[in-house]
């Protein structure tokens, strides 16, 4: 069978100038065309299909909406802010649009859903084409649905880890030792990483920690220490903080680590849903592109917590270290109380000076994230091999108590740009208690709500104070926590949602 | 724990002025406002949220695009056309921004992922919030996925069928007696309806047929009739219809019936994905909704149809007829040939050409169509106890041949608004056979998708018409089928695919 194409898709008929709309659609590219244009008559293109737009070489699949007022020209593809960014276009530019290729690899999903096992191939099809933003919600959310209501076996828990890995980009270090450290979250105010980073440089050892922003929290490590010291560097600069200090403390984005985690964590959070082997390849993936060889993993269990039960958080435990085996990483997952937040501080700037507290040695040092990171940092120790297993803990609080910790921790801030003072709130507002009694119960979830409500993390210096811990005996009127937010707006919501989930303190008489 | 809020949110200060920006986003309800506006600083609105929209009692749950041009006054509210619809609103009315309520069915949808059966309010819950417009893509292909990779147990489909019937509108007539008809589809071409339809009326039976536009074929039987008389009517009209012509073919769409399958069928399409129960509850839904008492079931049966095995066929059918008798609802499948096309468009216009051709008992007609439809309005007219079981086929046969069949379409038609002559397409194209041979096997997946790449359903004139018959002697450069376009741009796409799956027709030496 023979059929002659009349013209190539895509011609010069295609061609749109590009503008810029200063719409800010998040992730999703959008892009905005007049109904009648010429290319959406020609290519057939309806409202809300997908197309792909090039220009310079670049490929953007965006969501197209049809404009029928005089918002548009005929000739103009308006775009939002992320496909202005991803396309790199400037005003006037070229853009020619097209239908995209079929997804061959959703065959791959269909089957997945059926019940058949996928191999690497299937893997790196589907892999691929999410990083290519070619998978819609629909399909993102199928993916992850299909694995969650059919687990991941080993093998494809592995080769979805591989996929991802392979789908960026990766660092590589001057040192057969890299250390690294994750924590599997749920847990407001367990900032451990910039101490255990500066107790394990202080050591000598190499530990380039790359970590993430806040998505659904109120503050992920990387929003926390950019009011410390700048986080955006690229690759280059990366690796001169670490050649002279043998440790950072960035934000991963600038560097394309498994760039699929970040694209299927956001349709994860808007279903809630958590399934254990997309969870294993989502934190390894990002600590082998990242070039690590020893990963300490933090795993607060709590009713709250991201772990929920001892035995969510053994079977996960399992499942981590032995992918990690396979890819020559050696894993060790450290579980702890998830009961209640770590530290005082929920939000960049509070968590902030709580870290600086305990690298300072201060005496008002919140002693729960003392604790948390030389358990962590004595596990990298024993891991690494520099003491014998059991000494671990003692070497890690050494360098706390002796400065070095912190000194290492200030030249690592000078050599990411320079050293900053954490913002301070303009409204603060204590939440006292309502009745005399002991703290039972304190809600993570709801707590981090309200941190969130207050302006957390876009609001560095917004969030919650904590003043009481699990077990206390409180008075009525006592302040249990300060709100800091920066706007009277914000403040106002923030206590709005305090008064109506007052059980999120559980206070028993 | 007190804290008390200096202003309670949703009040004035969330009121923002409407403005029509005439964006069309189809089915996706989207507002624009401000980034900074009162509005999106005090509740924290940040872009690409769900938010709620109210105005005058009605509202809409929008996802929110931040504007950082001066495109909007900080105190607007930009609408795309569904929102604005939907809200029925006018330039400068108020609307009210504001958190939706959490989605607690979700929980449903999380424990259903995990393996809980759900029971009838769970399916209700979830149900209202599909209707309701609360369910993101992410959410519905969750649901749609977990039904697929789980299959539905036997009381989950009638809870799902019952919660789907009462979540919309429900239409009555005044006869004991409906009858109704329904394709399980996936076979191109299969344009039964129109005729049954005819046939059934013209012997003074009621049969008020509401279809539906394409899901993932290249044309439903709405989209055909359409090309022959109106088909969007409302309940009133349509009952004005059936009052006096006994039947109608109109689209179901506008008369609310089971809502939740338009919603759910437009994410089953972007997964190309259909499960058992699924299946069965959107056609049952629709059909009990619709006032039915006998229903038969039109199954094409082959490798490439929907249903591909005998067994699967079977497991359909008893889980139709089980479910529909739950509901006293009177149903009969009919098992049919599934291995081609039905007679020889494929497409809207294409495939009304066939369905008036065989009503004018033309000389050319295609005779599978024409058996079909006889072998379907026979069963319904002994279902119904007219004609002793066995004489139904030959009583439909006669009010074709003797012209009461295709005298009632033409009523039909008028009584919908007037008939119309289907189009033609613009640009065509013969695909002719790479060698001569005897045509083996045809893929109907693979020509149906060419159907839809030639720009069918949305183009009405497109699709695909076939010359060739399995077991047909072919000869080289013999025209194997033409392909119908109503734009250069996508007959090219289709030519390209066609000559990248020449294998979709098998020519054996």
């Amino acid at each position: 069978m023979t059929g002659k194409a009349i013209n190539s898709p895509a011609t010069n008929a295609n061609r749109l100038k590009a503008r810029r709309l200063g719409v800010d659609t998040q992730f999703e590219a959008v892009v905005f065309m007049h109904k009648d244009c010429p290319v959406c008559r020609s290519e057939g293109f309806t409202a809300h299909t997908r197309i792909v737009l090039s220009a310079g070489g670049r490929h953007v699949i965006a969501t197209l909406y049809h404009v029928t007022s005089d918002l548009l020209a005929h000739d103009e593809a308006a775009l939002s802010e992320s496909a202005w960014i991803r396309l790199g276009v400037q005003d006037g530019d070229n853009i020619i649009a097209s239908h995209p290729d079929p997804l061959e690899s959703l065959s791959h999903v269909r089957g997945r859903i059926y019940g058949n096992q996928l191999d690497q191939a299937a893997m790196n099809a589907i892999i691929s084409d999410v990083v290519g933003g070619r998978y819609s919600d629909i399909h993102l959310s199928a993916l992850l649905t299909a694995g969650a209501a059919r687990p991941l076996h080993d093998n494809e828990v592995l080769a979805l880890t591989r996929a991802m890995v392979e789908a960026g980009d990766r660092l590589s270090w001057n040192s057969d030792m890299v250390l690294d450290k994750h924590s599997v979250g749920g847990l407001p105010g367990n900032r451990t990483s910039p101490i255990v980073v500066s107790i394990i440089a202080s050591l000598g050892l190499v530990i380039p920690k790359t970590s993430s922003r806040a998505i659904t929290s109120p503050a992920g490590t990387a929003d926390t220490m950019e009011t410390m010291a700048p986080v955006d560097l690229d690759a280059k600069a990366i690796h001169k903080v670490v050649e002279q200090e043998g440790g950072c403390i960035v934000w991963g984005g600038a560097v394309r680590l498994s760039p699929a985690d970040d694209i299927l964590i956001r349709v994860e959070r808007a279903l809630d849903l958590d399934s254990e082997g997309q969870l294993v390849a989502s934190v390894l993936s990002k600590k082998i592109a990242a070039g690590s060889s020893h990963l300490v993993l933090d795993m607060p269990v709590g009713p709250t917590a991201k772990v929920r039960s001892e035995s969510a958080a053994v079977a996960l435990s399992r499942a981590l270290v032995a992918t990690a085996e396979s890819f020559g990483l050696q894993a060790k997952v450290i579980l702890g109380d998830g009961t209640q937040p770590i530290g005082r501080g929920i939000g960049p700037a509070l968590e902030a000076r709580d870290v600086l507290a305990v690298l300072q040695c201060a005496p008002d040092a919140p002693q729960d994230l003392r604790k948390r990171a030389i358990a962590l940092a004595g596990a990298l120790i024993e891991l690494a091999g520099m003491v014998p297993v059991g000494l671990g803990e003692a070497k890690a609080a050494q360098t706390l108590d002796n400065g070095r910790a912190w000194a290492k921790f200030q030249r690592i801030c000078e050599a990411q740009g320079g050293m900053r003072v954490p913002p301070v709130s303009e409204h603060q507002r204590p939440l006292v208690a309502a009745r005399s009694g002991r703290l039972k119960t304190i809600d993570n979830r709801r707590i981090a709500k309200l941190a969130k409500l207050a302006g957390a993390p876009d609001d560095k210096a917004a969030g919650v104070e904590l003043h009481v811990r699990l077990g206390e005996e409180v008075t009525i009127g006592q302040p249990l926590c300060t709100v800091h937010a920066g706007a009277p707006g914000e403040l106002a919501y923030a206590l709005d949602y305090a008064a109506k989930n007052e059980s999120m303190f559980d206070v028993q008489e």
